[in-house]
């Protein structure tokens, strides 16, 4: 099979998506947007760096790395409509393999309708994915990292820590794998939050951020931009039931530096928590105040991280330090 | 420097193009295309594959990484607008290259006004590099590879197989460089034709792909999807001078099968033949009618070489065979 039977094989026979008018088979692909704008997110996933064959199946590999994409457009308040696939192929990857990973994001893909309809096929020595999804927002209701405002209610959907946690018990082959089924499909096949970002509408400002790198780092982005304080309450933050098993130091490193859950953090004005909350229901997504807006005295935006009666600096790293 | 710091020092200061609304700095970048549609072109380039450190200088990997893809968009008939990088970087690289490579993209970039607007930045043992190009184009003069009419004539601008003599000189170590100093910049910094694409807008249809892998291959893909026979006169291809001092074959491998040129071939009416010449000239562009598009009796679309007046089937690989 040659690279040109490879594209036909991965070929979608229709497009789910009116906006596609172009997809595989001509120079580029043409998208008509005409009422919302449009939203592209790129990453990549690289073999031995962000994925290991030995804890991942190819499947897995394809649906992690869409899924990345994916709840970057949820963090935009988006909905995903198509994406393409760059994907650079060592020798020793079979056909089966490769067509594995086109499964993986052919698997979530089918959640919200999106196309496959670009990309490219190259050799390598190293596997690596790169994926460009687009998506499409309505003007006015584009989430920034630099809405948050002073009074906000901070708030995160879902558990974290449990894609942290679901790595960790495959990479130390723990016995009774079953018992960590639930942490391990957290790892495998996260669901990044799209359903629950695009009901979110009828609420005019929220800053939100998608946790790929774990809350210490999207916690001061959304600080950062927004130049504010983001005063967050350790023991708020909603873990899953399993994490008490695990020692106190694993558990707060994967909560604050697990990243991969692509749960969404945010904040949203006092006045709204209400009907946020009532979003979240009809929407079966678990959402959790942690915390507060605060005004940041030095003006460059701070993560504040209270702690069994003790306040420190959260930095981005998950590092945390005396105030002052 | 870590991998933010990176970021800031690549992000531009301000954006050109008013569709940009976002461009780094939040989860996804954010576009505005009312009028147009949306054009999106993928490109990958890995190391020792498609360039080599011997022949390449970081300046060089970037500019032909990003003219690949802006080619992909001047074949569609588009205006490329912006774009997003996602490199995969060895321990090796240093920052020097890292910031050589980024320069050569903009360098290009600058002369279409177009705007760094995302990515990824990731570790790896290969240094591979994907772009993503956008751009825009009028609802009604998208240019397919399926809208090749019998009785049209097929065109080709500039001179074909230049880049791949300028790499072939490279290799060898040839003494006398600078008398192939224009071969080797056709390798090193072809432009793609998007001044003359965008300036067709006048003619309502033409067929048009871009020149990457020979145009035995692109000639191939315009006869496939618009089943028709693109009968081409060997002869008439434009060939650059300083081609005659290589063998014939050298010279016809490099011409049907040397890609990267980044010329385009394309099928226009006989009635509006005079009018691309115009253009052609007006846009100061190399245009040559090198065939006739013909009825194929198969249906499926073929590819006829008339050459010292023996006429073969022309392969996408540049093989030929006798017709019959």
């Amino acid at each position: 099979m040659d690279e040109f039977q490879f594209i036909d094989s991965i070929k979608q026979k229709y497009y789910k998506q009116p906006s596609v008018i172009k997809g595989i088979g001509d120079d580029a692909a043409i998208l008509r947007h005409t009422d919302e704008d449009t939203i592209v997110a790129m990453d990549t996933m690289v073999d031995e760096i962000h994925f290991s064959k030995k804890t991942t199946e190819p499947f897995h590999i394809g649906y992690r790395v869409l899924a990345a994409n994916i709840s970057d457009i949820a963090a935009m308040g988006g909905k995903p409509t198509s994406y393409l696939v760059s994907i650079a192929i060592p020798e020793s990857s079979t056909l089966e393999q490769l067509h594995e990973i086109y499964e993986g994001m052919r698997a979530l893909a089918d959640c919200f309708q999106m196309d496959l309809i670009g990309g490219d096929t190259v050799s390598s020595n190293v596997l690596t994915i790169t994926v460009t999804v687009i998506g499409t927002v309505k003007k006015d209701r584009v989430r920034y990292r630099s809405d948050a405002k002073i009074g906000d209610v901070i708030f995160v959907t879902g558990t974290l820590g449990d894609a942290a946690c679901g790595l960790d018990v495959l990479l130390n082959e723990r016995e009774n794998l079953n018992k960590y089924t639930y942490m391990i499909e957290r790892h495998r096949m996260p669901m990044p939050r799209v359903t629950f970002a695009n009901a979110c509408q009828t609420i005019s400002r929220l800053s939100l951020n998608d946790i790929s790198d774990g809350i210490s780092s999207e916690a001061n982005e959304i600080a950062n931009a927004s130049k504010v304080c983001l005063n967050i309450n350790y023991e708020a933050i909603p873990k899953h039931h399993l994490l008490q098993e695990f020692s106190k130091e694993k558990v707060e490193q994967w909560v604050l530096s697990g990243g991969e859950d692509f749960e969404l953090v945010g904040t949203v004005a006092k006045s709204n928590w209400d009907q946020l909350v009532t979003i979240a229901e009809q929407t079966n997504t678990k959402v959790t105040k942690i915390g507060t807006v605060e005004e940041d005295p030095t003006g460059n935006g701070v993560v504040l991280l209270s702690k069994e009666n003790q306040t420190t600096v959260l930095n981005k790293s998950g590092y945390t330090h005396l105030r002052g």
